[in-house]
């Protein structure tokens, strides 16, 4: 699997997006707003690999209570799948616990699911849908 | 800059290889045991970016505080630069901080800087000059 992204907590959208282009030159090649998962999110460009920078958009969600638990800093790292149901049947069986029993649609209109960092060794996993 | 690897801290670099190239098929291309920072390290090949295993080899390095502190987990992001001197000099311009004053050799015998995470939204940054 490739790396596709690395999301990290953060308070501000902008201001942090402002400190990684001032000193990586990352730029900002996507931003979107997640009701749903009352997160904003803008994706840097570092070299193909992509950085997700989160703000929760409401103080009771999951990453609200993140930043609040851990302050910012990194989050996720998201891996690449051809075939996320598939993906995610063959994680089971290598003894992941799956947070999203099934594909639910994410960013960037991907289709996406989280595996629970208790199985790999505290670091939360998002598996995503190529786009085809 | 390029993303040129993510850091994992883990208690057991052998365990979590395991782990990792179970679901995600990432393989070891790079072990290495760096007595001076306490720490023994295994790289993952996950689609040109590598993950980065750290293991701590003693009770009282600064990977041993973080696991204590944090548990395991994600632990930093490393950025590709090919002058790391200058990439220094002008991260300090944009307002970073850097840990260390000067390039140190670290793994895989290149020059490295860590970049303190108060400046960079809690995210932990080292800067890797390119293999010449």
């Amino acid at each position: 699997m490739r790396l596709d992204h690395v999301g990290l907590a953060v308070r501000s959208v902008e201001a942090s997006a402002k400190t990684f282009a001032a000193f990586s030159g990352a730029r900002v090649v996507h931003r979107e707003e997640l009701p749903r998962e009352r997160v904003r999110v803008a994706f840097l460009d570092a070299g193909g690999v992509l950085l997700e920078l989160l703000e929760p958009t409401a103080e009771d969600g999951p990453l609200a209570r993140f930043l609040a638990a851990r302050g910012e800093g990194l989050h996720h790292l998201a891996f690449e799948v051809p075939d996320l149901a598939r993906a995610l049947a063959e994680a089971t069986s290598a003894g992941q616990r799956p947070i999203d029993d099934r594909p639910r649609l994410g960013a960037r209109g991907r289709l996406i699911a989280f595996l629970h960092p208790e199985a790999s060794h505290g670091v939360l996993v998002e598996l995503v849908q190529r786009a085809s």
